[in-house]
């Protein structure tokens, strides 16, 4: 039943990565410490456009980890699932191991 | 009686979609679960032009089911039907089946 | 005695419709039901220009009636009439029958 | 001894018309019936650039009369007379008989 | 001892004029009568640059009369004497005898 | 673990320099004396573009000793180790020996 | 131990000139009398950018003594000299002797 969504302009789909509250090795993690605001990229928008006219577009892509804004984001429920809709502009950088 | 309204500019009319507040088979559905705000365009304008005088089209077309933002959207009765008007660019994204 | 007034630029000058109170057959409305804010154009400005130097026509002509925002527009008196004038991208779109 | 002044820009002279409290056949005109807010254009400047340094000639000329909104306009005292300095993009329309 | 300033981008250096309490006569003028808030140009810069980087000369010249806003002008002393420092765009008009 | 960060359009990622509360010599310098504002760049976004299109590299490059502004910058987390995200016209300046 | 900075962008900058408070032959000056708020520009960024992409250089040059704004300037500390950090475009002038 969950309908997909294909963001506008340069609007960005993300879902949310809940990091763990314990280590592999069952420490429980201090709750500040590794709190990364990050998440992976489900759907992107075709691109937007600068006063000129010139396409310009997303500098992200499907599949990618992002760092995300401490604030922003458009709270999403498709079905069960939450996500958050940013613009591309606002996402910070991306992850890489 | 009711009047057809031909939006302006990068304007899009669109009728909110009320979701089921029951499932088919008429579980109650909680309140806040499934509340996609969502809605069919109705009718989009010619669209806009961006400072340097390009014409910019509208994204979305007649029939498709749209994401709408939270606030916004002007509304408008035409005859006993409500209707939203929103700018192209506040429109969220497209949903799809 | 009244005089003719030419608007500037992208002003358009409009003469508010007031909707009937009752339906043909004389039943009274209720207050809010029909009240769409529309009116008739009466003269349209020679159009303005963008930042880049680009010539904007107006997008509605005279005899469009038209569906106007809630608030903004400019009162004037010529004469004993009473006009409004919108700037063209405030009109939000055309009525048809 | 009163100074000519040549405004700068796309700035416009103008001599407000004070609308007679009276008709021609004597007869008290209600305070605020036909006060139009109008003017006569006494001098204009040379007229603005826009950003992309296009030369934008004032939409009026010395004679015109024409309509003011409600607020703005600086005052301008030029010996004994009184003057007000609009920029050409808020003057409302010019006026015709 | 006083030093000279050139001014930078569009700004010009202004001397105010104060003008005389009294006629010729020996009248004494009203208060408000006749302070036209007027000053002698001193010195300009060489202009400024549109958004499109076109340069964009000062439009007043060394020994103009002009006029000058009510507010705003930074206040400048050079040894002994008082100027005033206003952008061009802000120069009201041109004063001609 | 420690995810590596790529920032994104005309972002710079920055390690604060602590600079030493104690002179070589062991001498305890003033609490306000010697603190500069400054710290390393660790990566740098592809660059931005201006609203005509056209790309704007960032001006500073990884290994520089930058000079950062007391306010802004967003604190970021990697792992156990503490850096801030500027965008590239915050920074003042790059710091020489 | 102090370092150099080379500013970013259009930034300037500048040693502050603290006027002397008592003339070559010793005579106390009034307080607010000759306070010219001026600097010796020591060193000056690339300069910037137009929205269009042209490159503006930045309109002083190390040496010059320029007028400085009452207001604004980030204040530099680098080794035990002070300096402040002006964008080119608050300069005021070039003063001359």
């Amino acid at each position: 039943m969950a309908k997909r969504l294909i963001p506008t302009l340069n609007r960005v789909l993300v879902e949310k990565l809940v990091p763990p509250s314990q280590t592999a090795a069952g420490i429980l993690l201090p709750e500040k410490s590794s709190k990364l605001n990050s998440g992976k990229v489900i759907a992107v928008g075709p691109g937007g456009r600068d006063v000129a006219g010139n396409h310009i577009p997303v500098a992200v892509k499907e599949g990618d980890e992002v760092l995300l804004p401490e604030y922003g984001g458009t709270e999403i429920k498709l079905g069960e699932k939450e996500y958050h809709l940013y613009r591309d502009e606002d996402i910070l950088g991306t992850l890489h191991h």
